[in-house]
């Protein structure tokens, strides 16, 4: 079996983190559309013309590099070249890099598949715009009015944005991929959490990325002095969300599973002044799991026990379901043929869930997907100190490889 | 016996609300040293006119108004005039209105007390500048130091306030009144808390004002994903602050008293976004009791508790005390005057302890203190919808006047 380099993956990895980097310690900033975002996809460009492969820019800004057949549907290997700001240098330039490894894999073997490979540097995925524009627009999950609605942060505008890039937004219309054009779409990614190095294996097969909601909530009750207000005629409501956030364990104990997650990531105190007694909160509930029974399960108990700690405070609870993202399920098929894979080259390997989203998850259901994971050290992700060990990213890789070379030739080569 | 009027009250505390009443329901804003509260000092010098009192204003604003002998030690009866932004026109007005009637109320019974009555206007109570200065400067709690570096929250300096009030910060120094000057100190309050509404009570007997804490606390863990990071991997900083107020209820049943008040009014989360686990966050404890050594019980139980909660949760937690200040007790023998009247006025009256603190607390200790407490309708307090009923303030003044009486006159006259 050929093998992959790992050196070749660390000299590209190392060049692409030299677009946006920032210096002392201070990580990658590489966001979507930006300078160092656009000049990452010309280097992809130029790499795919030192292969001596065709590639093109879509309309979504999605680079796309081919070995072999025109005429026949792809094996596409893809993930993002944008990056949060503060990134570190993983977190989806692996899965670019790993595919043209793949190629260059193929290449220096004399492997002509029988179908082809494709290698995709997706545009957008981290999210700046509030979507991942590049997989959603490759599977037709973009409306030209959100293209021509969208915002950043600061209210800087996606259409602007891809303007200053040379890119037409409604140009992103046109990058859909038909199905049949499609044989399957592998990304291989960091993990970006704690999983895999706990349980000390070096591979995870992703069998689905897990649903999300997310909820705004409120728990309104009586601000009051801090001094002359007696503990048991109070509406505090930040003793709601105490209460609440108590009940979270045995939320997910009761209605949850191992992938389940309920988190509460933002609070907002008013009048939030020491000696006054909180008599508004403003919170947000995060909650995931990879089964969308489970989620309305999670999200039911949620309302249940928010709902019983209101009436107990003497509060009034209020939400609103802000989104309600279903779970995708990675091909089962797929996630087989990696499974065997890893067995036979006898890395220590785990079936897990994907707890964060990915290009993969909009061609889940689209194509055939394959998601694979390498552990990060200590779980740390969007972040300078993001890690993954070069022996664990030699051992993804290569298996990509020999997934890609199976679905890519009708018998696989000796 | 003399009775006081609740027409010349009322009318006293409308004419007070006018200095610095804004429209639309928006409530008072007579803050210590703007032109507002200097309005209403001046209207009381006049008042003081009106009634041949001999007056004067002291160097920390306090406006002094005396009835009686100069030459032996005076029952001082005084409140505020200052108020928070966006007050009710009773908070501490309405002790100086009446002060104001029990003199009215002694002349026009042709009352001369042995000893005099000082009605005082004090100032800046409600710590616009960090402190009660008009009260800490009679009883020397100010310092040079302090006086000249006090700043508001927007970082106008207290000594540039007093200048463009026509005042010399450093002439505070010289408000002290020498414990042989005074005989007494007298307030009456509205309770600005709900138990004497909640108990039906129409007269609280104060005998302290409790002593308060206050800590910035900090529990630090890590930040992480909330999709990839499992529940039982997180260092969720969050989750320490809920554990905790989960256990204010019993830290409280197990080292405090009925009086005893743990309050979270702040609360600020790091990053603070819906999909990050919280790695970082900061808050405030400020904790009361009427017992110093109940207050050491409270805060020895909320370092351990939160210890124990940081170790549980993977969390460092640090805090600094920001203040500590003690109890301040009531003469015992002032209050038992007060009681004994009350009762023999069949006023349904309890004796309690006063959460908030007030000008006279400064007094104790200093010369004998008496503190009268009225009911506040909701225990609303600080806002424009303040209200104590007439009735409530007619039985509170009179209670005030026969207090003074007794103390003033070495026989009551029949």
């Amino acid at each position: 079996m050929p093998q992959i380099s790992i050196e070749r993956i660390e000299q590209d990895i190392i060049a692409i983190a030299g677009f946006g980097l920032q210096e002392g310690g201070r990580g990658v900033y590489r966001q979507g559309f930006g300078k160092a975002d656009m000049e990452a996809r010309k280097w992809l460009g130029r790499t795919f013309d030192d292969l001596g492969l065709l590639h093109r820019m879509d309309g979504a800004g999605n680079v796309i590099g081919r070995y072999g057949a025109a005429d026949r549907p792809a094996i596409a290997i893809g993930s993002h070249l944008d990056s949060v700001p503060a990134a570190g240098m993983f977190d989806g330039v692996l899965g670019v890099v790993a595919g043209l490894e793949v190629v260059r894999t193929m290449k220096e073997n004399g492997i002509e598949p029988d179908f082809p490979i494709e290698v995709i540097g997706t545009s957008e995925e981290e999210g700046r715009f509030g979507g991942m524009l590049g997989a959603q627009a490759m599977t037709g999950h973009v409306t030209r009015e959100w293209l021509e609605t969208a915002c950043d942060e600061r209210g800087y505008a996606l259409k602007d944005a891809m303007a200053e890039a040379g890119l037409d937004v409604l140009d992103a219309l046109h990058a859909y991929r038909r199905p049949e054009e499609l044989r399957a779409f592998l990304e291989l990614h960091i993990e970006q959490g704690p999983i895999l190095e706990a349980e000390r294996k070096t591979i995870g097969v992703v069998e689905g990325i897990s649903g999300v909601f997310k909820w705004n909530c409120r728990l309104i009750g009586k601000a009051g002095h801090a001094g002359t207000a007696p503990m048991n005629m109070r509406s505090d409501a930040f003793m709601g969300i105490a209460d609440f956030a108590h009940e979270i364990e045995r939320i997910i104990d009761e209605e949850g599973s191992d992938k389940s997650r309920i988190t509460i990531g933002h609070v907002a105190l008013k009048p939030g002044f020491p000696h006054t007694v909180p008599g508004e909160a403003e919170f947000t509930i995060v909650g995931r799991d990879l089964d969308e029974d489970v989620m309305l399960g999670l999200a039911n108990a949620c309302r249940r026990v928010l709902s019983s700690i209101a009436r107990k405070h003497k509060l009034k609870f209020e939400y609103e379901e802000m989104s309600w993202l279903k779970p995708a399920f990675c091909d089962v098929g797929i996630a087989s043929m990696i499974e065997k894979k890893a067995r036979e080259l006898e890395y220590d390997y785990m079936v897990m869930a994907s707890g964060a989203g990915h290009d993969v998850q909009f061609f889940c259901g689209h194509t055939r997907a394959g998601l694979i994971f390498v552990p990060s050290v200590g779980g740390i992700s969007h972040a300078p100190d993001e890690w993954t060990h070069w022996s664990d990213i030699e051992r993804g890789a290569q298996l990509l490889f020999e997934t890609a070379l199976e679905l890519a030739c009708e018998t696989v080569p000796a």
